[in-house]
């Protein structure tokens, strides 16, 4: 078996010779060679422009012994291509400049083809394939409905999600109505990346735990199950989905779809299996403020994860949400690599 | 059955007339009587003036029809006691101005007699149960180990607690004598409560959801336990442990101590009665931003909340995490008086 198999093989619940990692958002700020790209070009000009998006791409599979490379994008480009305004402001992060409030903004809504609205990402995975010759597969990536919604309502980050949920509890035909609109143009822009070369999907639904089991089941599960279906109908490509605070709602996000469902570090990975059963894979689920520990203690944390999933095929180690800032790279390093170590020899 | 047993009752999970209701910061800036107060009055002078905060407590009583009422003072005063800065800065909420960082630091603190360091809180409560005369009962109040350590260590509110778990991981020893402190503080604090007046008390563990169960357990747990050891030695006084994002760790919760485990909007009722059984009270769980829905969507939403508990003794409902700032009035006494009309019918 070669390293460019593990990770797919565990995806589909395949016996693998150790378990493949690797990290959300591991091409960022925490790397210098990004920090350097960072001072001539915005988030969006690196994302647009499909060589220095694949150059980012390839930034931390270069750097570490990753099992995967995700391509460099993010989750709100595709707010752009439905018609709303979107800004990366320094200290801020993501501002929409129009946001969603009333019926008639919902209706302004426009599903594009994702070819004509984020043809860059998708011109971008075909170049990352090419780079990577077949040395670790390349996962495309999505915002999932709820997740966007807020951000497309709310305007930007949110603590409370307020605005999002009023219009949610409020005018709930529309809000279905723009949820809609959302899991078509997501499933069509997961499917257009397999299309274009992805060899497996995350969706990412991070905001999701701010509501309650019962709003998801209500206003979001069959949004989210739509796109999951659009973007895998007819296909074998694995579907990550994943959100973070989800430990009270994970058999609903087994239910909405997905081969491998992502957890976040506050559930324990024997009480996931226990919750989600043997007919998924997982994906987690170390929290990402470890990596500011000392290596023992790393090691000590990743072990315990490895641990409480052993002797179980369908697991990938990845962190419990996205790689923080001011991260030391040497830890990932030992990180990536204990993984390997210790989990051969498990 | 009078109205001013049932909270009580519920908390000793024996039968009521009505589920009994109360507000996290139900004393609040929602009101327009305490917006009045804050013109002239800043919070910790609020909260270090018996009078005023007996004031403040008794608002939301003499506004609606709750069944309980909670002392007005703040989880952080405390650490003033133990000798920290604390300010409460416009926008940027509780600063504290030296905050602990070393293993010299954590020396330096000190835990001195309750009454010593908050006797303006522990006045208060005698103040205040005069003023109720009965009619329901008052509650104290403490954070927890973990919620004032992420605070006297980030030095403020922490998105990612970066700070607060370096020191855990990488200075275990430290952390551990510095929540012993927190422990030993916390539990004679709310004991001094309990003595003065309080009928139950409250240990607010707010931010514990930021850690993964196994984290919680070794870093945490043994702290939060002699805290409420030390609360309710040789007394019979209720203890409602309360924390968010606890779905993941609500087994860990019980296991540290309380006779009532207060639970976040983030996992079904039934799905927490499942997990903690039958021996201990809950609290809990609406969305605080359920609130801001039309009446009918609140009244639906509490409904669903008070189903799922139907015909189990010990529910005391409460919102899952403190009411917000902009909650309209009108909407929180419709929800109080649902929830005892709902509640008598099922």
């Amino acid at each position: 078996m070669s390293q460019s198999d593990r990770f797919l093989r565990a995806c589909r619940q395949q016996p693998v010779d150790a378990t493949p990692v690797w990290l959300m958002r591991q091409a960022g700020r925490y790397m210098a060679e990004y920090r350097t790209l960072r001072q001539k070009y915005s988030i969006l000009e690196l994302i647009k422009t499909p060589e220095l998006a694949t150059e980012v791409t390839m930034q931390p599979i270069n750097a570490f012994n990753l099992d995967a490379a995700i391509i460099f994008a993010d989750i709100l480009t595709i707010l752009e291509g439905l018609g709303l305004g979107l800004d990366f402001v320094r200290g801020e992060g993501p501002i929409i400049h129009n946001p969603v409030r009333s019926a008639a903004d919902i209706e302004a809504l426009t599903v594009r083809p994702p070819e004509e609205t984020l043809g860059f990402t998708l011109e971008a995975i075909k170049l990352t394939r090419r780079e990577l010759a077949g040395k670790v597969p390349l996962i495309g990536f999505s915002g999932a409905p709820f997740t966007l919604a807020s951000y497309a309502i709310e305007g930007g980050s949110s603590r409370n999600y307020i605005t999002a949920k009023s219009l949610m509890y409020g005018q709930p035909q529309s809000w279905h109505k723009m949820m809609d609109k959302f899991a078509v143009a997501i499933g069509q822009y997961l499917r257009a990346q397999a299309e274009a070369g992805a060899q497996a999907l995350q969706l990412f639904d991070s905001w999701v735990g701010a509501l309650s089991p019962a709003d998801y089941r209500e206003f979001v599960l069959p949004h989210s199950q739509k796109a999951i279906e659009i973007a895998t109908a007819g296909s074998d490509v694995p579907l990550i989905h994943f959100g973070t605070g989800t430990a009270g709602m994970l058999p609903l996000l087994k239910e909405a779809g997905g081969s491998v469902i992502g957890v976040d570090w506050r559930l324990d990975m024997a009480d996931a299996v226990q919750i989600l059963g043997d007919d998924v894979a997982l994906q987690g689920n170390l929290d990402p403020v470890v990596l500011f520990a000392p290596v023992k203690e790393i090691q000590r944390q990743a072990a315990l994860v490895l641990d409480s999933v052993s002797g179980r095929d369908g697991h990938i180690f990845n962190l419990g949400h996205g790689i923080l800032q001011h991260t030391p790279v040497e830890h990932v390093a030992a990180l990536v690599d204990f993984v390997h170590e210790y989990s051969a020899r498990l």
